[in-house]
């Protein structure tokens, strides 16, 4: 599973966080960054992280990482325990670099990716550094070395086996029925669970979905399958089962949030009256 | 109306959607680009998007989409027709590409540009398309072609002349009376109507504006020309007139939002003692 | 104080302002930037100050300008005089160039910098300006023009040594007693003073800090040294002392914002028996 792995920098560093836009976190990051690297080309993926939320951090990681392309440097600050005795994990992952605290935010990219090599960054990598912004002082000074070519991975840290992750990720199945749960929601209010939609689409539409004691009774191919305000489910574009409304929020619909359980039955019953397509 | 116009695509993507930043849409997107294109340089135009608001998209697009030099790439994603039957429009509007779901979205770009061509895009471009994220599996992939120079907008496209349209974008005037709408409120609670400033500005000061029953009483040309918490009317720098409130929100203060009724009397009565000026 | 520096300018141009993300305005600004320098790079730094927040703007913009490499050009938009008498400022400060309106914006940058020169802009350097977004029709097209290198600061601009700055930054101390105040409330509800932390550090653990009649009992080396929901006050990130709780919102527990009164007593009592570390 783990396998050595070469890897060259690109100029591209790919900025997570939660730091929102409205202080000066992300900026002073950035400045860091285009100090040590003038060249270095910054990307904003995403900084509206709910504060200290790591399951969304990592989550929302593992929806974009490994559509940049190989030599990106992902950087992912959602980081509580700043300061704190917490490592930072160096990770190589088919291709791509990813910094971040060693706290469960690389769960999702560790566990899609097929070549990893995990490394601890050693302490004395960078020096003044402030114990409560390592966005600034630590990650950006290193993905900003990582991208001008005057470090690699293995100049700044050391190989590990040991690095945190989050519980609980997987669905758990025996026989037809399916125990899951919500890992996200997101701006449409979508319910997007840890189920894999491959699960479901061979036996769609003889499949009963229950959440919040909500049967949800159609599996569609898309939200348009559906009429407008209408409870739906359907194999989302990150791969895993879905709740939505059309063109509305599910999650209000439901008063559903994240950890929400939800329970697949895949071939329990009769063909599905309201199902779509 | 519609010329055939050679366009050449440059390096520029400029992005607007209602995908937000706290989901990792818009950055697979960017992931997209930047593995067809390398070299792309990506710009966030507008993200926040009420989701599937169209209106809001096409207004806010039409804000800005002609500033950016010929040969930028503009890609408008607000999408709630995802994976449908809907098109996907590729319009050369003034040496700009815009590309975007044939939902109505291009309407002020489409009102305001000189030269204009509009295609749809062949179905058999993108292979390996997800039903629901268009914006990563096809708008990406082929501004990114784009981008790249490998194909010309003729490659992957068909000239069509009939494309989708916001319905009553134009406010109606007879003799000194218009009657318009809001078309936006913006951040501030500036009330952004479809009436050309222009009409006002000949007739101020002795215009009457009406607005859910409140008649705005100063006309003016900058919001520091009312005192602080004044409600004021002005030709707004998107050309139409404005209802604001200085250092307020006009929006909040009349209650009024998008689609609201407009009213201006051009030229009924006495020089408004409230003008400023 | 103020010194004659030569300034060069690179093609980094850096963005705050409080446009937010949803209006087609900072677009605007990034089409005009690179219509007048094709190869000029945008960074978004901040775009959700507050509507028209002057202080809020100053703070921010002062928690990074200087992380960035020299020659970095600042443009900082939060103008609610545009269009008025007020005049725009171009500072050259420790090497960086900042564009802003003279409302006091430049207030901290102008503080915190060693080698400053100040200047206004004159007012025929760019035409067809409309009076209500001077982002757009002159901040843009002066930050593009000086990315671009065909003008440079005293081209454009005329040295003065009056400009607006905001008043009661400095907090007052007599003896052992500090009176300050909060000058920023950041997304994670720390509540950060305008308290140097090197004056409260030498005297930790002993020091005495009220804020809205609450004793915070700890003062810490970093947040994870409290438990979870506990307040506590550190040296924060900007070298300012910082009232925070960990992983929660200070600003809620103690429903305190901008403005609001902090005193520290550096060495009243005894021992704080709640002390960090």
């Amino acid at each position: 599973m783990s396998v050595t792995v070469d890897i060259t920098a690109g100029k591209l560093i790919v900025l997570l966080s939660d730091f929102g836009m409205r202080d000066g976190y992300v900026a002073a990051m950035k400045g860091r960054i285009l100090t040590e690297c003038p060249d270095a080309i910054i990307i904003d993926a995403v900084h509206e992280v709910p504060p200290h939320n790591i399951h969304q951090g990592a989550w929302v990681l593992g929806q974009y990482w490994n559509w940049f392309p190989t030599g990106t440097i992902h950087v992912a600050v959602v980081d509580p325990g700043v300061g704190s005795s917490r490592d930072i994990v160096v990770c190589v992952a088919d291709g791509r670099i990813l910094l971040a605290p060693d706290n469960g935010v690389l769960s999702w990219v560790l566990r899609n990716a097929v070549h990893v090599r995990t490394l601890i960054l050693r302490r004395d990598v960078v020096s003044d550094v402030s114990p409560t912004f390592h966005g600034r002082d630590v990650f950006a000074v290193v993905a900003g070395r990582f991208a001008s070519g005057r470090v690699g991975v293995d100049d700044v840290a050391e190989e590990t086996q040991s690095i945190q992750r989050l519980s609980d990720m997987e669905p758990s199945r025996q026989g037809d029925r399916i125990h899951g749960k919500v890992v996200h929601v997101d701006r449409f209010g979508n319910l997007i669970t840890n189920i894999p939609g491959s699960w479901i689409r061979e036996h769609a539409p003889s499949v009963r979905i229950l959440c919040r004691a909500t049967a949800v009774e159609r599996v569609c191919r898309t939200y348009a399958d559906a009429a407008r305000g209408a409870l739906l489910a359907l194999p989302g574009s990150s791969g895993m089962l879905e709740i939505a409304v059309r063109e509305g929020s599910a999650a209000a619909e439901l008063d559903a949030g994240c950890g929400e359980e939800v329970i697949v039955q895949l071939a329990g019953g009769e063909k599905d009256p309201g199902g779509c397509g």
